[in-house]
């Protein structure tokens, strides 16, 4: 009997089965957590490069190496050996990625693609010049132009950071002048960010639309979802987008897998859209990973998100997206009252056999995203009842 | 940047959420990696005591300790601030369970049940006292006894040691008295070992009923599957077993919740059965954990035996077993002609879409269990093709 031996370096790689390759991951979040479980069934290994040995990802692998996404030398060591890097996250230094990528490292999604998820204005930019149909936007450097474009697109007006935003951090919306002069003279940008003023569209729902591609140009598109967001975080998902018309998800499909082929994303692509109440779809924002919207697919389509993404970086042919039942829906379990959760889980497993609860081994913050609870049936009304009656109990908002 | 820290003891289980428990797993084989991907998303640890970091399951969980089944020391290690310990396997010494259990380590399926399936004269005493039906069986220590057994029951007959057989080893079929004296003759049995001599029956199918039961009694029964053992190995399974009558399948779940409940099993229990040509089921082998004919259960049930086994031996409530699909198809991989099985894999996944590859991590050798692929759909004669194809062409039986 002995501990394990530490986790060294090439030895670790050398226990798959021979010719089956490793994915690195740079980030320990839930996404690279749930990547575990399909490369486990694949066979392939699953490498994570995590800030901390606690995180989320960093508490289920066995090929782990802490170190932070922005250095270079702990980059170069996780793909050492990897058939392919990928992420948890779009926060890895574009210039970082450059680098790997000169120096032969494969990198997925590449710097070329991955620049458009980290830059808002870089984004809108590609998209607009490929017609690809957005909200009216601009970017501002000063008070007089935010002024400008609210006399354009009328108030209120949405304005985010370029970088750095996410879970509805980095995003204003401002009802008047004196908002545009009290934000952009309070809010100091971080290094290389600037101002992107967007028209506040009229919404009657959002969605997501997820492709996965990969390197040869395979691509498939899942169902198209609605989500809904709470003060900036996705709360719920339903998939497929309840009472959406065929050629408006079919149009919402075409957008997605028009962006990936375009920007050449290999990997999730999730297409955040706002379908405006007189029927057009504008596209919000882009994740070039697994994304919050798409956790319905681990119990809700053939092939999940999250088997995909591993298949597509490494070149494998893609899985059928293709849903199981008539609805899934998907909510998520934020930080609240409970400090255990554990209780409140047994008492939500007791109450619905059927429920699928994803738990990421997080520490309770208030409104931290610590899970998500997935029920898959043909009857919406009762699912959404019981997706969100097992979150509100397990974050501690009911108790009954 | 640093290398990850050894795999220290106490770490590595205070990284979970607050209150939730880890699951000490005996056994690095196929089951234990198949149960991490539950564990994941349950929140819950999975240590792992393996015999190699090359083990099927060493090679994908954060908590591994290394050493030997039949150690003491290394089994107190790994139930050292684990909830509960169980089982890969069925190889563990009776009386290092009992002398752990007598510590205070809660171990499931305990001993008292355990027995059962490590001892198959156990195991028909204890069922034959309960009146649960089993071919005719009896306990012969010479050749006349085992010619005084034939003559009751009629050439030919079967012949299995008591202990330590799997996959086929351990099971002779005897044709005549000739066959008799030179078995008893040539094999030496090994340490408390028996001979165990039951009748040959005919069968027209063979089942598997598996069900969950948890430590305080709650019980669910999976749909009753049809297994095909080939060479002593179980190579297909169908789910549910195609033209079986419903009163037949309701006393087969009836028998294994039956002997779940009479010897006390805590995790998945297995009941192998054959229905004879006359429509009569009979009890074969019993396996208490997960076992090869519920795989199907990974995409075919609401919840998979993996995730039920971890349930139940965690006194969690028990997740729904009911099927997805109208019909769900399990072939096993085996070992044959490729040493790199990743082109052919590549091949399989590019053929079908829809098929869902299960690799355990291993070396190829000729016969070894070395993964599983499942299909679920409508189309029963649909599934058994791409299944068979996929494994055919996995182990390199055919090339088109």
């Amino acid at each position: 009997m002995s501990p394990a031996a530490p986790a060294g370096r090439p030895s670790d790689a050398s226990h798959l089965a021979p010719g089956f390759p490793v994915v690195a991951v740079v980030g320990g979040g839930q996404l690279a957590r749930m990547m575990h479980a399909p490369a486990i069934a694949l066979g392939v290994g699953l490498r994570v490069l995590a800030a901390s040995v606690q995180d989320s990802a960093a508490q289920v692998v066995r090929d782990l190496r802490i170190g932070q996404h922005d250095d270079l030398a702990a980059l170069r060591d996780v793909a050492t050996g990897a058939a392919v890097l990928t992420f948890d996250h779009e926060h890895v230094p574009l210039e970082h990625l450059v680098e790997l990528a000169r120096s032969g490292v494969v990198v997925h999604p590449g710097p070329a693609a991955l620049k458009h998820a980290q830059d808002k204005i870089t984004m809108r930019r590609a998209l607009s010049a490929a017609a690809i149909p957005c909200p009216r936007w601009a970017v501002v450097e000063q008070v007089s132009e935010l002024l400008d474009f609210a006399d354009e697109v009328g108030w209120p007006v949405v304005v985010k950071t370029s970088r750095g935003g996410y879970d509805g951090r980095g995003v204003w919306v401002l009802d008047d002048s004196a908002a545009a002069a009290s934000l952009l003279g309070s809010v100091e940008l971080a290094p290389g960010a600037a101002w992107l003023a967007e028209e506040r569209v009229e919404f009657a729902q959002e969605l997501s639309a997820q492709v996965a591609r990969s390197a040869h140009g395979q691509a498939v598109a899942y169902p198209v979802v609605r989500t809904v967001q709470t003060d900036g975080i996705c709360t719920e998902v339903v998939a497929p987008a309840p009472g959406l018309d065929g050629d408006t998800a079919v149009r919402a499909q075409q957008i997605a897998l028009e962006i990936a082929g375009t920007l050449a994303v290999v990997g999730m692509l999730a297409v955040e859209l706002f379908l405006t109440t007189d029927g057009r779809l504008l596209v919000n924002e882009l994740a070039m990973r697994p994304h919050n919207s798409g956790h319905w697919t681990i119990e809700g389509a053939v092939t999940s998100q999250f088997e995909n993404h591993v298949r597509a970086v490494l070149d494998l042919p893609l899985g059928a997206p293709t849903a199981v039942a008539p609805y899934a829906v998907m909510v998520n379990v934020l930080g609240g009252d409970h400090e255990d959760m554990y209780p409140a889980y047994r008492h939500c497993l007791a109450r619905d056999p059927g429920l699928h609860v994803h738990m990421y081994g997080k520490d309770v913050r208030p409104g931290r995203k610590l899970g998500h609870v997935t029920v898959v049936g043909d009857n919406l009304d009762d699912l959404l009842v019981r997706a969100h009656h097992a979150a509100d109990y397990l974050s501690g908002a009911i108790d009954e």
